[in-house]
């Protein structure tokens, strides 16, 4: 702590001494110095829905944007283009090689005890089926724990496991390994009751994974309506049977890009605040909030600053990652093309928890510099925005957090968010012009002001 | 507002008087008198979730219950077993034939500016397209005067009525005049956006009207998502073409039946207070909460009466009228069977708006009338469902109103009946045991005291 406050402290002489030019005159705190440049920021996003309908132009126009897919790709070349016209510097893509999983034709049936088509997603990476499907008796349970109570009666089922939602964290592990569980019971294949609290019969997809040596059976997710009336009918002593088809494979790795623009900086163009969100999206719904709109809002950001005629002494780079949902190759190409430049990576935010209205940011880095972003925080109280917490980052920015670089999570009202997650349902009518005008204005203030500071943004070490 | 007091000072005089004999030592009022029993009924229709597993299990095994289905029909002949085994008298189906529109497979493809295939389910009623469907450019608009306005346009076109939600009166009338409006503008057919305040793509069913001498051209539903898309593209000078596709055809009419069952009065058997619900739903869900729940917590509050041994002085009469949502014909058929009979129904309670937690009712029917049931009433307090407001019914009910039959609807809590109607979301999950069986409660002690009342009802006249 003793450190901490002599860093801030130092901060702030460093302004109050007028140690730059542009400071001369200025008043002695961050938020006195920045107030004038935030609110400019702050205006200027509020005064139009620019973001928006930039959001809403990409999603009508191209869709989703799954890895593999010519939607992704035909979407990052007008993005690139528009980056160009926009006036950002060092506009590129960065190549990638991401896994190409295909859906392919799938269906759940009911066969027993009556016949009704299930709506269904099959899961990101799972194998598929021989084309005659694969039919069995369901086997229904509620938790890892209670399959292995049952295991003596998974063999040659197919294991649903009907989780309710708790927190995302701990209901999305059945995704995750209940391939796996299942296949080590014996079961021919698994099912997954969406992971969400709330659906209009609405399956949801994502990622699962295989283990070595485990067979690797497919998977697939039901509606929680579902879920529940399997549970019932087995409840009520009923020999319930489906057949499952999916014609899913996985394909060899196609290319794809990140997609990165820069401001460049007035001072030392080698340090960097890289900004940005994903901008692949499952292969259902329009990908506007996961992650359209973090994209969307972390590239309007640095436009915005562009716009406002505005050069932070760093670099200001909005990087829009690939293959998130399904590899998270875009993340570590990013680093690992990066190299020695991660050094001078002086923060990494990213958006990827929809682009509703902002609370403010968490944070994952020194207690030194923790104070500094919560400082900053100060200039976005009058949007309610300004609120700092501890940890936090994302999952694209994950490799460079790994590497050292301190990471920032934008911070937004999330009662909705797995409403839509990974669902037909992700459009754009489910976000408002102005909470995405305020995400812009909350990150474009945040990465401004770090990107100038006379001192770059302490790590841990 | 004279003769009014005077009959509830009649009534009020007749219970202090000890008119009969079950009356003596009970005190002056409505409420005093019927205090005890209607606390009986409500404890033991809170004492279990009878009637939700029994609804439960009616839509898990039978899944929705279309006019003409043998779902239905076979609903039916297990509904009156059940009826039979509960010990309800004059347990019997009354024969009423009914349309019989069947869906078969439909689509609707956007074909420009891009490929996507539109979740929407046609409406119920509405004619086929040809086997290769019918490909035409869209006209959005929002509103009968909004076509008006663009008339010229909609020539060969398929009109999309992208109406948002209001109320449910408001809008559904695009869903009745809609295809009529379309095709007097010269459309080749339409679309609507679904009649819904909140959705995850999902499509609403409903029925919808043509008129003599119109070309009756196909309609169908597509969700709020795709709408609000189409609109967007239009707005943005698109050409928007679809294809939509739909085997929709009117079958001759089939037979089903109005189910019906007693508690046969101690007094005046030939006076009879009728509660129900429709048992008929749309093709789509499990028509839970539209009506599988009004007509099993109707059921169900008759047969609590008949459990506790309770028989009151006219019958009860629980109807499950079919063929609510595609041609009324049930609640036609019931007036028309029962003849002279309507003159002695005292009074006709329908639940159609969903059961979730029940505030009290609607009437409609004489001041003196209303006078009374506010009282009785007040026995619900308790539970919070004493409610009685002016202005209520329900539509299988209709017929009995306009032959003079006093009119009541249960109301409930209404934020998510419209989320789910005419859904495949409408299943059992959306319901809640405990709030099922106030529901319950409050038809039963309604209709036991109504039906017990030492003087019948009054009419208005």
């Amino acid at each position: 702590m003793r450190r901490l406050h002599v860093r801030v402290y130092l901060l702030t002489a460093l302004f109050a001494a007028g140690a730059c030019g542009v400071l001369e005159g200025q008043s002695s705190s961050i938020v006195e110095h920045y107030r004038g440049v935030a609110d400019r920021i702050i205006d200027a996003a509020l005064a139009d829905s620019s973001a928006y309908e930039r959001l809403a132009l990409l999603v009508d126009k191209f869709g989703h944007r799954f890895s593999g897919s010519d939607n992704l790709e035909r979407a990052l070349d007008w993005i690139l283009e528009e980056m160009r016209r926009d006036g950002l510097e060092n506009v590129r893509g960065e190549e990638v090689m991401v896994p190409h999983w295909v859906r392919g034709s799938e269906s759940v049936e009911l066969l027993q005890p009556r016949h009704r088509d299930l709506p269904m997603l099959g899961l990101g990476g799972s194998v598929g089926t021989p084309p005659e499907g694969v039919t069995a008796e369901v086997l229904v349970v509620s938790s890892f724990e209670g399959l292995e109570a049952r295991r003596d009666q998974a063999e040659g089922k197919i294991v649903l496991f009907n989780v309710p939602f708790t927190t995302y964290g701990r209901t999305v592990q059945y995704r995750g390994r209940g391939a796996v569980a299942a296949a080590r019971a014996g079961a021919v294949a698994a099912l997954l009751r969406s992971v969400t609290p709330h659906s209009l019969q609405t399956p949801h997809t994502g990622a699962m994974g295989y283990s070595p040596g485990v067979r690797r059976i497919p998977f697939a997710a039901v509606t929680v309506e579902d879920a529940e009336l399997l549970q019932r009918l087995q409840d009520r002593g009923e020999r319930v049977v489906v057949r499952l088809k999916m014609e899913a494979q996985m394909l060899p790795d196609a290319p794809s890009r990140n997609v990165i623009a820069e401001v460049v900086g007035s001072e030392h163009p080698e340090e960097v605040v890289v900004l940005g969100g994903h901008i692949d999206s499952w292969d259902v719904g329009q990908g506007a909030m996961d992650d359209g709109g973090g994209s969307v809002a972390a590239w309007e950001a640095v436009r915005l600053i562009q716009r406002l005629g505005l050069r932070p002494r760093r670099t200001l780079r909005v990087v829009l990652w690939t293959n998130e949902e399904i590899g998270l190759r875009g993340g570590r190409a990013y680093r690992d093309a990066h190299g020695d430049e991660v050094q001078n990576h002086v923060l990494a935010m990213e958006s990827d928890a929809g682009v509703f209205k902002p609370s403010g940011f968490g944070f994952s880095g020194s207690d030194e510099a923790f104070a500094i972003v919560a400082q900053v925080g100060r200039l976005l109280d009058r949007i309610e925005a300004g609120t700092v917490t501890r940890g936090g980052g994302g999952a694209d920015i994950g490799p460079l957090m790994r590497a050292g670089v301190p990471g920032m999570g934008l911070r937004v009202e999330g009662s909705r968010y797995f409403w839509y997650h990974h669902t037909d349902a992700d459009t754009i009518d489910k976000l408002d012009p102005r909470e995405m005008a305020l995400c812009v204005a909350t990150m474009a203030v945040m990465v401004y002001v770090v990107a100038d500071l006379p001192e770059r943004l302490p790590r841990a070490n």
